[in-house]
């Protein structure tokens, strides 16, 4: 059945039934959430050793530094040198920081718009600063730009990454756009993996702002799930080769490796950018947790121990994203009313309705007991111009949650696309 | 002998002699360091169980978080009780942070730089800011300003506290005087308590600027080693009284009850400022590590448990103290030449050379191998109008390290003091 080739008598039959469907699920009381990247019990069980791994005569890095002190702004050694691993480049390279990076972008950020890059003129006395916002996105990002009141520039996403033709002309028009963000591997939330070219157009980009920054938020480097790793061209390389080695600004973090709110996160730039944000953080702050980074080095060892581990959590993921994936087609494969991706990793599927049904669906979602992501939220200020996409997020619920969560999505993607189609 | 009743030729005769004491220090090459308030082995190493305290089947808190995951951005319940019991407050009041109570304060400065208070006119905005600093005070409040490009205004301290009469005055009179560092229990460096009388005149401000702000850093509220705990008025009490419920910040941590750099850290204010603030949070950060406050839960349990753990730090503090005093007492009581206080808790002593002498003292010391505080640090600028004021700190080193710094020292401000006067 393809809902496009329903007269109007059987849709509405179809709708009744469907209802009928619903209602039996809305009466269950569920509460069942799909709406954040955020591990489950079964995920989070895999590093429990974490826990127990250190002991009152073990606090001491293997370099020498006593982990419970003070002192250590940049992250201990060894921290450094498992960042430098997954990231493939220098420990020189590398700032660890606390449990988030999250944190680290809204800081690096906070620090432009007052401070400017390297202390030149703070973004924010320049005039009306601006973002390029690769859409659907990640709505963190977003909404750290909300908060500075900077200006969000959508630009479409291909299934090579941000429309690079679009991110040229913007970037070398207008000096007041200051920054771009970038989630290059398994992009939140389409799992799109950025092509070669790509990643040279990107370190090859000539902004009219000398002060342009790529916030290159690479959470899901070592997070594929089938297949081999990804790679991609170095960033920090390729821009050294263009000529504009200071331009990337790194992100990534353990918090969905080993424990999401006990993780260690880090940042990642030239020589000279870490060594000008390590004279901030002797301002800002004593410095991160240092047991917490112990803890990671004893628990993952090194490079090999890392992958070993993310091997596991894939095959976890694999089987929720299995789940959703195998409904999604049973459900409403040929039905002329959904499109979504199968990401070979990251955290997300990225779904399509009808234009105009995301925030029907959602809602239709949420009466019946299963959160979902806001529509909306994957673009900047909430707003998706066809109000189509939503993001679904099936790492946290069980199995069998997983299971009933995502029948009750189905049913109200087709119950929203039969009301819309009604009414046209 | 009183160095101001010699005469010139028993000032070098004198003098030589204690170069050849100093002479014989310096070809020890000693490495020791009385610069920072930081822990010693023998304090950090009170607090070891919890290295051990959380086990595979412990991370919940006891009200129900897993604390292993996302989520709980200002802190886990139990942590925010047992920081309302330290600072006499609501949990409603508090919000739990990272390991480090200076990045709260540095946090805070910069959104009140960016985005004002309560999303007011952004302090950078208004023009040329301005914070009143009481000195000596604590050389990183000072960082932070300027890092800022804060203007800071010395206020005299007292043994009551800063001089309010001049307090009332620069705050009546400048509206750019948007806040000002308090440090109200054992003051770094003089170790002053605040007296009723000045906490209750703080609380009664009539700033001229709408958004003036206590940062009030209550890093030493239970860190007496000598007699019991020092009680003030409560400032946000104070402050309802006084129609100003929401002028105060205020800044704790663990950092100097558990592990130094692995702590937790919380900021309290009245309950609207919370709720603004953890709205922020939301895009800033993904929470602090909950697993450090479970342990830390776990470890003290509850107020008095914490108590029971000071007076273990106290009895180890005290001791040293009673070292460095001891020394300064035999080696200059009576020459004229020096004073310091005797302070009954926090983490240091305020010294004072002759006028013009600490800064060839710090460097005596220096060449000899002893690290202290650099001249000049406890005032705005690093600039002590009388280079005079040294700040101790003897909690790092062991009790015969301590001992052999200190009589270097000494030596050093005798050498400085002779040396000065024989140019005068």
């Amino acid at each position: 059945m393809n809902y496009n080739e329903l007269s109007k008598s059987e849709m509405e039959t179809q709708l009744a039934k469907l209802n009928v469907a619903y209602t039996t699920y809305v009466n269950m009381n569920l509460k069942l959430d799909m709406s954040r990247g955020k591990p489950g019990e079964d995920q989070l069980a895999l590093s429990s050793d974490m826990l127990t791994i250190l002991d009152e005569s073990d606090y001491m890095s293997p370099s020498g530094i006593d982990c419970r002190n003070y002192g250590g702004l940049e992250g201990i050694p060894e921290m450094k040198a498992l960042f430098a691993a997954i990231l493939d480049i220098s420990p020189d390279e590398i700032i660890v920081g606390g449990n988030s990076s999250l944190a680290m972008m809204f800081d690096n950020v906070a620090v432009n718009m007052s401070h400017g890059v390297w202390d030149g003129e703070p973004w924010m006395r320049q005039g009306h600063v601006k973002f390029l916002c690769p859409s659907p996105g990640y709505d963190r990002h977003f909404a750290i730009c909300e908060y500075f009141h900077i200006e969000m520039i959508p630009v479409p996403m291909t299934q090579d990454g941000p429309e690079m033709d679009i991110v040229e002309d913007l970037v070398a028009a207008d000096p007041m756009i200051k920054g771009m963000w970038c989630v290059p591997i398994f992009s939140n939330p389409e799992g799109i993996i950025y092509s070669d070219e790509t990643v040279y157009r990107l370190a090859a980009l000539k902004p009219a702002a000398k002060d342009f920054r790529l916030y290159w938020d690479n959470a899901y480097c070592i997070h594929h799930f089938r297949g081999s790793r990804p790679v991609i061209p170095n960033i920090l390389r390729e821009c050294e080769k263009a000529g504009t080695p200071h331009m990337p600004l790194i992100f990534t973090s353990f918090s969905k490796i080993s424990m999401a709110g006990a993780g260690v996160a880090a940042m990642a730039s030239s020589v000279s950018t870490c060594k000008y944000i390590r004279k901030r953080f002797f301002v800002q702050t004593i410095g991160p947790d240092k047991l917490s980074q112990l803890r990671h080095v004893h628990f993952f060892k090194n490079y090999e121990g890392v992958m070993t581990h993310m091997d596991k959590i894939a095959e976890i993921i694999r089987t929720k994203f299995a789940t959703v994936l195998n409904t999604l087609k049973n459900e409403l494969e040929g039905l002329g009313i959904a499109a979504w991706n199968e990401p070979d990793g990251g955290y997300f599927i990225s779904f399509d309705t009808l234009d105009g049904c995301a925030k029907r669906t959602v809602a239709l979602c949420k009466e019946a007991g299963v959160t979902m992501t806001g529509a909306g939220a994957t673009f900047p200020y909430g707003q998706d111009p066809r109000d189509r996409n939503i993001r679904i997020a099936p790492t946290y619920p069980s199995v069998p949650e997983l299971d009933t969560a995502i029948k009750v999505f189905c049913l109200a993607v087709k119950i929203a696309a039969l009301e819309k189609k009604l009414t046209l």
